[in-house]
C-alpha cells in the first residue's frame, strides 16, 4: 500500500493500536450503557490533561502529558487491563507490559520506538511532574464514572474504600486539588450507600 | 461533589463530552467487529499526529495540534456525526454544531471556553498550518480504516472513488505525502474490487 518505508512503519504501527478500541475497562461509561474501552478511555484523559493542568502541583509540559496519556494503556493490547485491585494479576503487570511495550513499539521507526516506550516508562515510574499528573489523571477518571454511576464497578467487584484509599494515596503527588477532589467523591459515595467504607 | 466553582465547571464539561463515546461514526473499527466512535476516533487521530507529524508540509505545533484534534468532533454529541457524502445534512451542518460549540464548551470557565471554541473554529476553517494538517489526518483514517476492512463503508453508502476525490483534496494543503497516501489507497481499493471508480 505504501512504499516509503518510515511511513509505511508508521501507519502499520497506526492500525495495530486500533486494537486498543477492543480492550475492555471496569468501568462503565458514564450514561451507563456498556463498558468503557482503553482507546475512548485514553481520548478522555487526554482531554482532562487539557483541561486540568492548571491544578498540577507544579508546572507540567502539557505536550508530553498528552503524549503520554495518548500512549499510557497502548501495551494493554497484548497485556489486557489488569484490574487496580487484581492482587494476582498485579504481580505479572509489569513484565508483561514489557514485553508487550517491545513489541508494539516495536512497529515505530527506531527514533519514534525509543521516544512512545521512554515516554511510557516514565508514566509507570511516576517520578517526574508530569508522570506524577498523568497519573493522577488516571486515578481521578474512575473515581468520577462509579460516582457517576452509583458505584457499578465498585459494587460489581466488592471494592470498598478501605481498598480505594491506598491506591488513589499517589494522587497527592501529582495534584493535591485532585486528590482531595477524590476524598470528596469517596466520601460522598460512601454518605450515598454507592461504596462500602 | 465539588465546591471549588472553577474546578467544579471543568468536571461538568469532562462528564458532559463523555457522551462522544455514544456517537457512532460510519466507519468500522479495524477488526470489523462494530462501528467506531468518535471519543476513540479522537484519540486514533491523536496518535497520528503524534507519529505522523514530520509529514505535515510545513512544521506544525504539535501541541496545539494534539489539542485540536482532541476537541475536532465533541460538537457531534448535539449535532451527531454528519456523514462526508451526507449532502443534505452537511447543508445544515455548520449551524449546528456552531450551535452544539456554545453549549458544550459553555460548561466551562471563560477563559478555557473561548480558548477552546477558537481551536475547533480554527480546525474547521482549515486556514492554518496546524488546521490543514489536523484536517489532513481526519481524511487519512477512514481511508485507513475502509482499504483495511475492504471497503465496507464505500459499498454501505455505495461510495465510487469520484466521490471520494473531490473530498480529500484539501489533504494537500496539510499534506502531499499523506495526500499521495491516499490517492495509493484509493487506486489499490479499486484494482482490488473495494471501491468503483
Amino acid at each position: 500500500m505504501v512504499e516509503n518505508g518510515r511511513l509505511a512503519q508508521q501507519l502499520q504501527f497506526i492500525l495495530e493500536v486500533d486494537k486498543l478500541k477492543s480492550v475492555l475497562r471496569r468501568s462503565l461509561i458514564a450514561n451507563g450503557e456498556r463498558l468503557e474501552n482503553s482507546a475512548e478511555h485514553s481520548w478522555h484523559l487526554a482531554l482532562c490533561a487539557l483541561v486540568l493542568h492548571e491544578h498540577a502541583n507544579k508546572p507540567v509540559n502539557l505536550a508530553r502529558v498528552l503524549k503520554m496519556v495518548l500512549v499510557h494503556d497502548i501495551v494493554e493490547i497484548d497485556a489486557g487491563d489488569t484490574f487496580l485491585f487484581d492482587e494476582v494479576g498485579n504481580t505479572s503487570k509489569a513484565e508483561r507490559e514489557q514485553e508487550a511495550a517491545n513489541r508494539i513499539f516495536g512497529f515505530l521507526p527506531d527514533d519514534q520506538q525509543v521516544e512512545l516506550h521512554v515516554l511510557w516508562e516514565e508514566f509507570e515510574a511516576r517520578e517526574t511532574a508530569d508522570a506524577k499528573f498523568a497519573a493522577a489523571l488516571d486515578r481521578l477518571m474512575p473515581a468520577l464514572h462509579n460516582y457517576h454511576n452509583q458505584g457499578f464497578s465498585w459494587h460489581e467487584h466488592n471494592i470498598t474504600s478501605q481498598q480505594i484509599m491506598p491506591k488513589v494515596a499517589h494522587m497527592r503527588d501529582g495534584s493535591e486539588t485532585l486528590w482531595q477532589t477524590v476524598q470528596g467523591i469517596v466520601e460522598d459515595s460512601i454518605a450515598q450507600g454507592f461504596l462500602t467504607r
